[in-house]
């Protein structure tokens, strides 16, 4: 039966030759992850169902990004099982305080997901790693502590939806453009558990932090997960970085889809989602209303093009008198590449802070939590509902050159009308 | 009648020719301080008076360090009535996200304190800008409110202690380990509601790095205040940088002191004090005490010399593997300067993170809490029960030197066996 990636992955990681959409398969994993949240929650689980040990200690990747380096006593105590646990059972992928990053940055930067790969994780945002040709999803603690303890996990198998890229983006145009767009096109339930596969000659001109940044927002359309297909670019980022061999699974030609969306990457403008939901989309240029802060980062749009894309914005400018903006490079590599670059220096002369690594204000956690009223404009994934803190506040998400270009007006602004 | 720099300064500021210990005065005040936790409710207590301005909107100055970038709504919700109070009354000196710093070592590097100052600051550690000739203290958050609005604060003129300084410190001894031993000797209480007064041909020895955190600590031992004689090293600082005329006062030959200490600096060896109380000093190299977690900053060790003193020790060395470290810099210009001097790419590759400027972990805010019996070293200057999060957690307090040689081996280190 012709399949599509996804169900390839998943067929050969069940040791079946073929799946369908809705057969329900029992998966080896290849990674299983989780955060300073979730873990504790699924090490309760591990121990209350009597497992003693894991089923490979170097499969396991416990990354402290939510509330780390500790935000209050609770997540002392969360960092602490965290620790406790990977110490006992000598897990190798531990990330704590100094090594840590940005889990969805993280993992791929390190090497440690690869394409053809099957990996689940005790976060929602776990489709990440489809940019690299890899079935990738977020699951609950309890599935995160049975695999830890089995290295196995259930699916049912997800139909598919194909998003046919054409064209190139124009510049000030980014991956968060395209996913932004997209969920605005179909809703935050336009796939629900499905797979968005993108394939297309327009996947070429993506990046692949672009490609990251377009798969981990997978799951605001309500996908089971997001994947590219594998090309040079896929390759060229893998090698001298794949801990493991890598396998390319191509969709068949005659592969059923429930639907094809085509997207011309080309007719694509800065794109903004207004508050309460990630597909409540318009242009950057289509209103003019002022922010409080701005946020640059997050498993979202961390990474080093990121970074980039706010320097070209900010250097040598100064940011407006009465916004604070807040980056936060997405890994200790991302941090300190940004410092040797220049970017750092430059975004502190604009006006910016930089926080070490961390998921922090993305979830509300801490590092730039909104009051009453407050505006933000931020680079995160969610904008729901007191997502970033007060209930009365305001999340617009954009890609780094629109929330560049608005910390330097003060309003929400089309980057192409700043420039370089 | 014979005074002592503290008198004479508030003689000064009262407009009287001398004043005698007990003596309630009014004085003038040439700067008051609030930060983001005191300045909300002084605020408050400002609009119940009936208050509706200000005395100089010039010489008010609102620093946003404790929690910011906020760590929480109720942080965010006190930030924003800073925010709001210093636009409504046009406050020059309000220091926001990205402009600021940890206020005790903002407003001498920003020359908004000099030598001969009457300064209020509700908060403890205000006491610091002794160091450059100052008087400088703490008061509560309804002082700050009268003192914004009138420019004035009642004192009781606080009789002194003089502590006579000789010899000069040994390599990897510094101001810390100067205060550390100073309220060993004379405990917490020791110099209750008295000025420490610090002369003699050893001040010349020490920078002004070292007695910014000498006179920080002041309080620690009970002080109203604490006092550096204004030498060539204090007019160096203050050239090109204080934004007034300063003045020097002399103590008289003959002023009467309750009490004199000498200490012989170059006797003074890395000093830490134990759990629960600063005056819990022991030598360094005492007891081999396991740490979970290394901080190094702080309004009493985050300036550019502290950094320096643990980039020499953390300079092309490994963190020991089961220790967090976490450095911050106490202003945002201090951040950029140790990245400049490459100090930041040397703390990241040791195995630390660097904050951006914040008070967090001192006071158990954010950014480093503790967790149940985790054990600290910490260049910051409470160690009481639970100061640091859980309150079974110990915490040592040391200098930058100790804290940066016990990050490498793991557990209470005398600097002087590690070296550069």
């Amino acid at each position: 039966m012709a399949m599509t990636m996804t169900q390839k992955i998943l067929a050969a990681h069940a040791g079946l030759e073929s799946v369908k959409p809705g057969q329900l398969i029992m998966a080896d994993l290849d990674e299983v992850l989780g955060n300073d949240i979730t873990t504790p929650v699924a090490i309760n689980e591990f121990e209350k169902a009597g497992f003693d040990s894991v089923y490979d200690n170097d499969k396991i990747n416990i990354v402290l990004d939510h509330f780390v380096p500790n935000k209050d006593i609770k997540a002392a105590m969360q960092s602490k099982a965290c620790r406790d646990f990977s110490k006992k059972h000598d897990i190798k992928n531990f990330f704590d305080v100094g090594k840590m990053g940005i889990e969805h940055a993280l993992l791929p930067e390190q090497g440690i997901v690869t394409a053809g790969d099957c990996i689940i994780g005790a976060d929602s945002h776990t489709c990440t790693y489809g940019a690299l040709g890899a079935f990738s999803t977020g699951v609950g603690s309890t599935d995160m502590a049975a695999g830890m303890a089995t290295g196995k996990a259930w699916f049912k198998v997800p139909s598919a939806i194909k998003v046919n890229l054409i064209g190139k983006l124009q510049p000030y145009v980014s991956g968060k453009d395209v996913i932004l767009h997209l969920i605005g096109m179909i809703g935050v339930d336009g796939a629900l558990y499905k797979s968005l596969e993108f394939s297309g000659e327009g996947v070429s001109s993506l990046s692949m932090d672009d490609r990251l940044c377009i798969c981990n927002m997978a799951i605001e359309a309500g996908a089971k997960n997001g994947i590219f297909e594998v090309d040079d670019i896929t390759i060229d980022y893998l090698k001298n970085r794949s801990q493991r061999e890598y396998t390319i699974y191509k969709a068949d030609e005659d592969a059923e889809y429930e639907k094809e969306i085509t997207i011309d990457l080309s007719r694509l403008v800065p794109t903004v989602s207004y508050p309460h939901l990630p597909e409540n989309t318009h242009p950057a240029s289509e209103n003019k209303i002022k922010v409080d802060q701005v946020v640059i980062g997050s498993c979202t749009n961390g990474r080093m093009e990121d970074m980039k894309a706010a320097y070209q914005i900010l250097k040598g400018r100064q940011i407006a008198s009465d916004v604070r903006v807040i980056i936060i490079p997405a890994t200790m590599q991302i941090y300190k590449e940004c410092i040797q670059k220049g970017y750092t220096e430059a975004f502190i002369d604009a006006g910016c802070v930089v926080s070490t690594p961390t998921c922090g204000p993305c979830l509300g956690g801490y590092m730039g939590i909104l009051a009453e009223n407050e505006v933000c404009i931020s680079t995160t994934n969610r904008n729901f509902v007191g997502r970033m803190g007060h209930i009365s506040s305001s999340i617009y998400l954009a890609s780094p050159y629109t929330a560049a270009a608005s910390a330097l007006t003060g309003y929400i602004t089309d980057p192409r009308s700043i420039g370089e």
